[in-house]
């Protein structure tokens, strides 16, 4: 950085630093009667909301949380999860945004090692605390959270009723709890949240984000999705409802901006595909965000098709995986708007999402569908890199293909207490995503593949993805997985899982001749069909729903090659 | 502040600085085909805009400009002038803007003040160098604007045609320049801006921001503006052009804002009715920002009525002194929408802004004009209070008076080299703004007056404002001000001048007689009639239009007694 002249400050003068409390205090402001909606258990608008905030920052006093002490949540997706987003930080404390999907002792490993000290659990997840409780060595108290209350079918009368080591139940404490309280000034460089992404290898490694970089996120995504409309959200007539776990990556950051926004909220708790269709229609839900598994899981559903006239005024951006063109069809032809983003735990997670310029606008369905794919256009205040194996810049021309890497106000600084695999995060200056692709001139990333997953055959490289996306097309698959294995030949070669969709039955025979034909009219690398195409009934995914490849290699190996 | 955790650091991790280089390096990303414009002599897309800026750096680099270094701007509104916004600032130098309506001895005092060591200047304003040149201490090199070189009229065909001290002429100099620029990371509290404001003693007074107030203003602009639809404003469908000088709190920062959503801008130069008229027709402008004075010279223009078809799609930001009823009734009633913003030099300046919410919206226009004319509701981010003499908090009940004090991500921190006046501004933590509002539990900001400007009757308040607002809604009357002059019996009381429109006769005891009837049916208090109306040809106005009522008071008090 070079030296420059910096502002004179009077003695007195005051400015403020970017904190969560402050895109709190906007909700307030303009439209406090909106509302947030928990299934249909549970509504409030954003005074009670700003009120219950309070009651929660009060409640934590009362149970000797101090700032820079953890906080854990462990919830299904709710309205007391957004009250911890905002109350939890904004007291100066640390909110750990518990992975519900990990292992009991993955679970266990994440809490020791964030150092929970105070316990939000909903009542759904009791047997997994009954079996890690006597290993967690800083958890000091509990509170329950619990559904019943909503519907007064709660079992829980009294503190004596509650498991050993609780302090109380959710509501109860609030009520009993102050709404007057002054969230307190204190560094924007505080540590807000803090969730753990499980890796290939190791443990789970803790990320964690800022005030600031939680602050400047919504920045990023109100310039982005609200000012440029890549998915347009308006807080007078668009609805939010997030279907990516508030565990990962709080939603991709969308809560923050709607409550910012006073825009309605709905909370569908755990994701049931009636409650989400449910809700959808009677909340009159615009907007959300999710895997291409939901999405799948709801395009697929029986039900779908009835509900296309509610589904025409959906809007959701998929992440997590790549978005096919198969499904993309698929979602477009039931009328919903769909669009890719892109981006990674590490990086709080918006780093792209799909915008059609004023000429792609007029592009038709079809052609748009191509774009809608792609991993989205470098978001506003992301500067974004390709890298060759030698630590070249690879120039953005639309084919060449380097490693992502990425710089911006929102980035995790490290991995917490993992030096090691911290410094492999962060090179030079830039965070290494581990995504091989290509940006075109006018800023749309593609991805190749993960840089692990892309397979190298006879000198020529297989994106995993693109292969993929071919099979998505093909009349009858649900889905599928490609991967590499060692080939004595080519050192390695591409080979299918696929997942049949009901009442078809294909055979490999005939996709592969399908596949021979495109190669033969010049639309697909011959090297890119896969040597063996196996059915399978389910696809492995990792704990947040993405294909898990390494386990694929690991375990399906045999069953591939049929050995 | 409290003491919290911050987030650890990885040696090699990187988090940018919030840097005015942000909000241009987002005008290329999407749609970068969109136009600046100024006047019918020049346009560019946003790709050559980039350019541009970046061999403006380059021409700053060889005149030896360094970080922390003074440019100094004397043009019109103008591309040129936006050059200079985003590419002076972000070479890491100091942009002062010059304001060209000052006295020339106040501008050489500015000049000195400010250091300048560049100056760009348009040849309009040669004279006021010739007069100040000799004077001036710091200048090393000027750089002539013409736009003369746009028509092929220019008399500059070498430099030794240049007056002396002058390195070249803005285009020539840069179109000698590279494009390739790198913009360097430096400190986000770097002084990217200063201006100076007349205060109503003494010299004009520094105020000075940061670029990360200047991005801040920015988001908070975004938020208001474009999220919350304030005034909406969209970069794919509205068109911007100021109509507040680019020299006073850079244009109301919105050339930032408009660069940072690529938007299509006009800048009108110098301000002539015929050529603003011509311009918001033929570029289509739909989004303009001006004091209450531009907008009744357009308003009154006997050219508006027939315009009225392309007035229809015009939304107009009021601010610098009060939107009067009357002037918000003949503009809508001209199919303009109006709406007012509140704020200062010291504050960049956008405190607060108009905005209807859902219920507001239901209201008829007429009952709109009451909301309309308000200061505003306080901006994002913006903590705004009431303070008595007693520096008490007074509360937010639309109808206890106290001073507007305020804090937020961009306020000046002080006036340059003036630690005096800057510690009056700065008082525990709060910036006193010296006007005189009730706020309502709603967040609408209602001034009541300067509090230099309040007149105190006999132990009753009139505000000046509401009375100029009763004025200004009389049939025959253009403009008026009301101001307080002693008074045995009273202490004070107040005096009224009026410039009434062409073709009107009004008679003072006419005006009187009608207010008299709206005291005895209780529409106005008896105290606020004024004792003399006088009818005046012109009212005095500061340098940046606002009713200069220090002057009314001391050069027409004997004018207005009939002394």
């Amino acid at each position: 950085m070079i030296q420059t002249k910096l502002i004179p400050r009077t003695t007195e003068a005051h400015e403020p630093p970017l904190l969560i409390k402050n895109l709190l205090a906007q909700s307030l402001k303009y439209e406090p009667q909106r509302e947030i909606v928990y299934r249909d258990l549970f509504r409030m608008d954003y005074t009670r909301f700003n009120q219950r905030v309070r009651q929660l920052a009060n409640v934590l006093t009362d149970l000797n949380v101090q700032p820079g002490d953890t906080v854990a949540v462990l919830d299904w997706d709710s309205h007391r999860y957004l009250e911890c987003f905002l109350g939890v930080t904004s007291t100066g404390a640390i909110l750990h945004t518990i992975n519900i999907r990990l292992s009991p002792s993955q679970i266990l490993y994440t809490m020791n090692h964030a150092q929970d000290k105070v316990v939000f659990i909903h009542e759904d997840f009791l047997p997994i605390l009954a079996a890690i409780k006597p290993q967690l060595t800083t958890v000091e108290t509990y509170v329950i959270l619990s559904d019943k209350v909503y519907t007064g079918t709660s079992e829980i009368n009294s503190l004596a009723e509650l498991p050993e080591g609780f302090s109380g139940e959710y509501e109860a404490l609030l009520k009993g709890a102050s709404e007057q309280y002054e969230f307190p000034d204190f560094d924007e460089n505080t540590w807000a949240t803090t969730f753990y992404t499980t890796g290939t290898t190791g443990n789970p490694k803790g990320v964690y984000f800022s005030h600031r970089q939680l602050f400047m996120h919504t920045m990023g995504l109100l310039t982005y999705i609200i000012g440029y409309e890549a998915m347009p959200f308006k807080g007078s007539t668009d609805v939010y409802m997030p279907i990516t776990p508030m565990f990962h990556v709080h939603a991709w950051g969308f809560p923050f901006l709607a409550t910012m926004m006073s825009a309605k909220q709905v909370y569908p708790g755990r994701y049931e595909p009636e409650v989400l269709l449910k809700l959808l229609i009677t909340e009159g839900v615009t907007l959300s965000h999710c895997v291409p598994t939901i999405l799948n899981m709801l395009v697929s559903s029986p039900a779908a098709p009835k509900f296309k006239q509610n589904l025409s005024r959906w809007k959701v951006l998929i992440g997590g995986s790549a978005l096919t063109k198969g499904l993309a069809k698929a979602a477009t032809e039931l009328g919903i708007t769909v669009m890719s983003g892109y981006g990674m735990s590490e990086t709080a997670p918006v780093m792209a999402v799909g915008y059609l310029n004023e000429q792609e606008k007029q592009l038709s369905p079809e052609e748009q569908i191509d774009l809608r794919t792609r991993a989205g256009r470098i978001s506003p205040f992301i500067e974004m890199r390709l890298m060759d194996d030698d630590g070249n810049f690879v120039p953005h021309d639309g084919h060449s293909l380097g490693e992502i890497v990425a710089r911006g106000p929102w980035l995790t600084q490290g991995y917490y207490e993992d030096p090691e695999r911290g410094a492999d995060l962060w090179k030079g200056g830039w965070l290494h995503t581990g995504d091989v692709a290509s940006i075109t001139p006018d800023y749309w990333v593609v991805i190749a593949d993960r840089t692990k997953d892309v397979i190298k055959t006879g000198g020529e490289w297989v994106s995993s993805l693109d292969m993929e996306d071919v099979l998505s097309q093909i009349e009858g698959v649900a889905e599928s997985a490609v991967i590499g294995l060692p080939d004595d030949r080519w050192g390695e070669r591409p080979h299918a899982i696929i997942v049949q969709k009901p009442g078809y039955t294909l055979q490999a025979e005939g996709i592969k001749a399908g596949l021979q034909a495109k190669v033969e009219r010049g639309e697909l690398h011959k090297w890119y069909v896969p040597d063996r195409i196996v059915f399978v009934t389910e696809i492995p995914k990792t704990s947040v729903g993405k294909i898990d490849k390494k386990k694929i290699r690991s375990e399906m190996k045999e069953l591939i090659l049929g050995k």
